[in-house]
């Protein structure tokens, strides 16, 4: 396996700049090779440039032929074999079983995206015939359908390293929908974003479609994400990470003249709130679990539930004692990336100093700095003090949670109101406890994208029902997710067609419904053709 | 009839400032009584805080509650009798029969969103069953449907006093989807606005919906819409206006700490294309129709065609010398308010000093300036200039158009390149001018929501295929439409529930699926139970 080192521009090396950087890898705290050369910004314009050039092809090309470009994107990840797996391990620190699984997510959402584009009716297909005698006026033949936006702008993200950077998520629902992908890759994994770019180009060769579908870009600070951001042939953007980047990059976006939507994934405690009834029955148990998904993954999903609710009594104290014995027989794990791993300890410190929390427990392993690691942690304190200090409702990114005692069921709700907006809300309960509790449901209801009923809110199911999106400032936009089949529908808009001949329409349009689509057929929905 | 001049509060009259204003009559220029008060920064934050309130309840509400409130509405307004029309009539100058037709157009938007929320399938259920077997990991059961935002800002447009006003478009839109409304009245019909309030008022009191659901606010300056917008309990708005205000309350609500959706729509040339067999077979019909498009309702339409283009040709002359003399032959008409009206005569007065632009038709009548009249008026100029001057891609909002003829279709290439986002783009082509004018078709296909051929853009059929939006600056976000059933997506989000005892889920994600709407249950789109 050799790495370049430069950035793709519609499938050719680009002409970087001199500046050039080294990932660091987390396991041992050391630059790898070879030198990453980060991009230029002539680099940004070509891309753009050449991606809006194809997207005049792309987005009258057929379902199959983008379907078959996604099987074939998969196809060809998977073909890089060991060498994918073991350069992401070197540069992300993941461990192997969970890279192998990854990506084995990364490959099923691009043939998730091909089934759907192969179904069609995502495109939300609506008809209503003409009305030649209609008075006093007669009704034209109107029909409508999804249309792609043009060329997105796709960040990589650092902890899915797979399954949300280059040919990630956001990458198979954009493509899906008929739109260019640039991505940013994540400077923490440059090598892995290489080869999978690579991969993509393989599949862009195989497929036949136009190169310009496709580019990926190396940068080190945030100068080329908001170049691209602010190129005005971008017409949208999806991003995970940090507040103070995805905040930039959405003001960025509509500081434009012509402002484009930023889909970014920012920041969620992911409250979760354990009723009276179900610390009774297995107190124990929900200890454990929530152990397992606190340290998942080092801490390092955005689901990671960093905030636990419950009524102070004798049980809840038993609750938090064994899971800080749980938590302190868990070992550190290698983090990331350093600025990640900095980044915690920074967070946990400063925690530290808040009057009214207290560290409860924390790994009885130290953490081996060289190896980047981030040990489990665990605070607590009280809904007094969690009202009262707004530090405690920033997140900490890692193992860490923040147990939060409530006097009573009322101070417990005035907690849940004063939360920001969030990712998902999880309530343990029994049956008893949650007919008591339908307004802590309803106020979580506003404030959360996702709501889990004794389960933890680790492990999104890639699926049709999923909704991985949530308010401010879970995300800058409640109304779309970044997980399962309606991620498409962030890179689409309707256009209309009025009394057109049927050779000029859409094939999803046509009167016969050659495709079979689900649509809206005089108000009705149906299969049928007019 | 008697008017109080006040605004509404969640039915209560609102503890007004001491700022009164009195709406101009565009048919003679005089006051109109009574004296209407802006309402003072405390009424905004109180709207607020009841539709706080109300939503909780309204959110829960059934489809049938929103269904019966949306048609009651309607019975309501049309109660109102003559005594609307008529004070509708003095405060806009829009004729009786229009306003007729469009109280119809109001009350017929109210009964198709009540049909729709009926149906319930918009809410876009989807259920994926659990798996408990599925190795690594058992697969939770997980269901999402949409769910309302909360408390929807709506601003009165001063075109549709009634169709996209106090119980216009967007108050139906969203009261379906279960968002209380607050409406900032517009100034220039403050009187229409309370009859409209007061019939809400009525049906729901009738319906027992809560008092908060509803609030109006009148406000003459920009005060009260930025502070609606900038409120943090709002979660939308919608506002249909000048580019200018539109822009103003796009930027402050994404300025917010926990930024919103604000769907202006601001502004559009609707640029309309005759190709040379279209014109050769019928210009004179097209001049005709084009005549009646451009100058109805004095035009004062979004979808007006403010920018005809054609292939210099002694047939495009003759066209250009029909259009001309009809629109001679075109009376002015009085204009909805003093300000649009100066803002037309300013438009028209800014570009006849453009270089290179002429005036080639005005009406043979003058304009009676006390009755607020605009003149049907027709400049012309060429593709070259048209590329050079950017003033001449702004919209004169009145019976205004600009002629712009091309040397080659390679200049009307470019020419279509150039322009901005724009609501609707129209065609009059034979079928073998489409066959050569594809990519003309492509390019506008990009630039607009709604792409007509051998019709006019004026004329919006409120249906559940209409799309009306498009890219900015028509609008701020061209995914969503202002205009039918899809209408209702703007005020809504997703949300998902995992592993819920089925008690606690919403009718629409039960198993059984009570109210028989349209599931996607496990990636196929269904009626079926689960």
């Amino acid at each position: 396996m050799t790495l370049h080192g430069h950035s793709l521009v519609a499938g050719q090396l680009a002409a970087s700049s001199s500046r050039t950087f080294h990932p660091i890898s987390p396991l041992d705290s050391r630059p790898m090779e070879p030198a990453f050369h980060e991009c230029a910004l002539e680099d940004v314009d070509q891309a753009l440039w050449q991606a809006e050039e194809a997207f005049a092809l792309y987005r009258k090309s057929s379902a199959e032929t983008r379907a078959a470009f996604l099987e074939a994107i998969a196809d060809e990840i998977l073909a890089l074999g060991d060498d994918l797996l073991q350069r992401c391990h070197h540069e992300t620190g993941l461990p192997l079983d969970r890279l192998t699984g990854e990506r084995g997510r990364t490959c099923g959402q691009l043939k998730m995206f091909a089934a759907l584009v192969r179904e069609g009716s995502w495109v939300d297909a609506r008809i209503d015939t003409a009305q030649p005698e209609r008075t006093p006026v007669p009704k034209a033949d109107i029909r409508r359908m999804l249309a792609p936006l043009g060329p997105v702008i796709v960040f990589g993200s650092s902890n899915f390293p797979l399954a949300f950077s280059v040919a990630g998520g956001d990458t198979a629902s954009a493509l899906a929908a008929g739109c260019p992908v640039i991505v940013k890759a994540h400077r923490a994994h440059p090598g892995t974003s290489e080869l999978v770019a690579g991969a993509i180009g393989r599949a862009v060769e195989k497929c036949g479609v136009p190169h310009g579908v496709f580019s990926m870009l190396h940068g080190a600070g945030s100068e080329i994400g908001i170049a691209l951001v602010k190129h005005p042939l971008a017409r949208a953007a999806g991003f995970t990470g940090s507040r103070v980047a995805g905040r930039a990059l959405f003001d960025a976006a509509n500081a434009r003249p012509e402002p484009i939507p930023v889909f970014a994934e920012m920041s969620s405690l992911n409250p979760l709130i354990i009723l009276p009834g179900a610390l009774r029955e297995r107190g124990e148990q929900i200890a454990q679990g929530l152990r397992t998904s606190v340290t998942m993954g080092v801490g390092q999903f955005c689901t990671k539930p960093g905030l636990v609710f419950g009524i102070g009594s004798p049980e809840f104290e038993k609750f938090g004692e064994d899971f800080a014995a749980a938590m302190r027989a868990a070992a550190p794990g290698t983090m990331l990336h350093p600025g990640i791993c900095r980044a915690f300890h920074d967070g946990v410190d400063a925690m530290e100093k808040v009057p009214g929390v207290v560290r409860v427990a924390e790994s009885d392993t130290e953490p081996d700095a060289a190896k980047t690691q981030g040990e489990p942690t665990v605070f607590a304190t009280d809904v007094e003090d969690f009202l009262a200090k707004r530090a405690l409702h920033e997140e900490i990114f890692g193992p860490f949670t923040l147990l939060v005692s409530a006097r009573s069921f009322a101070e417990l709700e005035a907690a849940l109101k004063s939360l920001d907006g969030q990712l998902t809300a999880t309530f343990h309960a029994t049956p008893a406890d949650l007919a008591e509790a339908s307004d802590l449901l309803h106020i979580l209801e506003r404030k959360a994208g996702r709501l889990i009923i004794n389960g933890f809110p680790t492990g999104v199911e890639v699926c049709p029902s999923m909704h991985h999106g949530g308010p401010y400032p879970a995300t800058t936009d409640a109304r779309f997710t970044s997980v399962g089949t309606a991620a498409i529908q962030r890179w689409s808009r309707p256009v209309c067609y009025q009394s057109f001949p049927a050779d000029l329409l859409p094939a999803e349009l046509r009167s016969e419904n050659p495709r079979g689509v689900m649509r809206t057929l005089n108000g009705q929905l149906t299969r049928d053709g007019v």
